[in-house]
């Protein structure tokens, strides 16, 4: 499926907490930087997500803020 | 000061879009990756942005969605 | 791909506003219902989005609010 | 209260599942489909949702992304 | 309609900026705060938002991030 | 840093409900209104939150939608 997603970054997951209702993912990009995802845990194990899995990473363009350093 | 956005990523604006209202930021991540983020007209000209602008490119956890390739 | 976004509806677009960063596009689900869609206008034409276009409705589920009626 | 937010969509919630912070709410949309929402476990609560409770689903339309399929 | 949405913040309307596609509402918050909101043009035409419009700010709690001054 | 979020509050942490994944930070904005966000619990600890803690909420404009009571 081609996705309106402008963001797609390959991954692999480093860890994975869960709670009752949501989780959260940990995943180190291919070009080295940590990213963190939450997630509801119904979706977590859908993927069957752990340690090692190979994943993209998924960010709608208008969830992403900018800064700049002063 | 120290954010509660998880996703902090270092890179370099590429192009700026800009429209009346909204205007589309491309950044090259220092990973070599391509970031797409959609912010107000306002913020872009506020923050300078323009091609060469090192900026870091933020994102909350719960906006991140992940997938897996089939 | 296997997508964690929990919410996948299937339906057809029905209409593009074009503006010059962002595009506006109305999608009528094959339940009846309409939604609407702010994503990229590069988004928009990269997927080739017009009235009569298939299309999957994507939406994670920490986006999703609701209401009760008084 | 005339919302901004542009999708409205009717339903019933089918399931409800509580964390500590957060919650996970199934809804069978009027269409068909099937809608969830992570909210906060407050929220759930304040509202009364359990199976059987008639909801409004609410969703910004800059959190809905498109796919088209290959 | 009673809401899960956490976050609801009455003020008025001091600014409409109108693109094709977006809208960028100004709102000064009864407790003095300046509120910025990008929403669909049509969202912002069918509020009939313009200076003085009384408004009710509609944030979900998963789209607030905290920040901690160093 | 410099932030394109348009939307920077100042208040005090009120209370902080933690979950196994995410966390739920109830604040009091200067202006006297209460805020709730949802962070993950590793960003709240992390940020060392507890009631009393000066924080400063961010909200990006695309995530703040608008009412006009009827």
């Amino acid at each position: 499926m081609k996705l309106s997603t402008r963001n797609q970054l390959r991954g692999t997951v480093t860890g994975v907490t869960t709670g009752e209702a949501m989780a959260v993912v940990k995943v180190q990009l291919d070009g080295g930087e940590t990213i963190t995802s939450s997630i509801t845990r119904e979706a977590a194990e859908d993927l069957g997500l752990e340690p090692g899995s190979a994943v993209v990473v998924l960010i709608k363009s208008t969830e992403v803020g900018l800064g700049v350093e002063d």
